[in-house]
């Protein structure tokens, strides 16, 4: 299994009139989570994407246990649970910072030639780098 | 059952560099079917909130079957498939101006008193117009 | 002087937690008024990027009068005051129900060709549309 | 003069399909320096509001000088020009990796009082923290 974990600040722009983060902006830092855990691991996203392969939600989601709000410092735990082969199952539990656990996702990409509109196996570069956590 | 539908068209803000809609822009599109379905019942979600309850989200799931891009207009299915007691359950399914399905998707949301903080049962007023559909 | 009225409702995910519609989402709205018009016009904006050419924004203005609000039903007066050369100018006023002045802006934007990475004049189509406006 | 840089990614959301910054994002950017210099001075944004005193903006400027890309990771250098009175002003200038003068932009807002609805003359809190630096 591989984890990591980011940290990142509530913007007034992600709340909502209810005072809560407004549940669609969780998405947003699933993805701040996978791009961070993906750069950690010593692969940029960005690069991916400049070969001619884009990653594609397959599958979202959402358990919303308490509310995140404004300026809180979120701690996002992501895990990989499984060796990727046709598609990438990342999984996120968000806290605060008194711990209290706010929020479960869980998102599956799959990897798309742009080229061909096909999806293809996980690219090597990727798995080499995951292989010595599984 | 209920159902209503509702169209909207993708702004450009809404895509991503990939050419898609992106994928936590959906949740949205959800709250618009949702709020224009309940205001087809003959019931504002506004009015509630000035009442003092607001609706949360408990939870949500969204499968992406084909991107939505760009000027696209979509009609969203919007399904009420139980009538609610503690939680209320919304499906959509989204479609293009071909018809093809694009989107599925599936939000829980509770009743919250403000003043409480607690959950309360489906107002009277919402049971009372949904009611005949079941 | 070409001007185009456009409806919009404000989103719940477009308020934050001043329970005002957020500062930056009317650059949204703006977008929404200057499609509609060129719609109108008999032009599409998702056409004219087929084409290889894009409409970078240059410079913008906002002035906030009054806030918006959640399920607000704006109407946004869009005017093009000249006809465009290398730059496009749009001036939106923005109303609620009430006929309220909630809110100016101005946009500018200008043509970019893809393919060179230039600017390029107002493209021929564009100009004839509005010509019998000016 | 009191000036502050702050640093943060572009995130795949805040793209559109020109596979740029959208327009609308830079409001975004704004925010976070503004509250993360305010955090620098020793005042937190949030506990303002907690008082009762919430800042909309009245007035925002933006110059779009090159685009801003998919994971650039921007500096923010915010200047505060003057003593604010009735009204604060920033002026941000944003920078990419390679030092490119990107965007700049301004934003001039007011503090309100929410329980009279009424605007206050900047909180004398800001005030001491400012005034060391003009």
């Amino acid at each position: 299994m591989y984890t990591f974990e980011t940290h990142l600040r509530v913007r007034y722009a992600e709340t909502d009139q209810m005072g809560f983060v407004y549940y669609g902006n969780y998405s947003m830092y699933y993805e701040v989570a996978r791009v961070e855990a993906l750069r950690n691991l010593g692969f940029r996203y960005k690069d991916l994407e400049e070969t001619g392969i884009v990653m594609p939600v397959l599958e979202n989601k959402s358990k919303y246990i308490k509310p995140a709000r404004y300026d809180d410092l979120l701690r996002i735990v992501l895990r990989i649970e499984k060796l990727p082969a046709m598609r990438m199952t990342f999984h996120y539990d968000i806290y605060n910072e008194q711990n209290e656990l706010l929020h479960i996702g869980e998102t599956t990409l799959v990897f798309l030639n742009t080229k061909t509109g096909k999806t293809v196996p996980t690219p090597q570069e990727v798995c080499s780098l995951l292989e010595k956590y599984f």
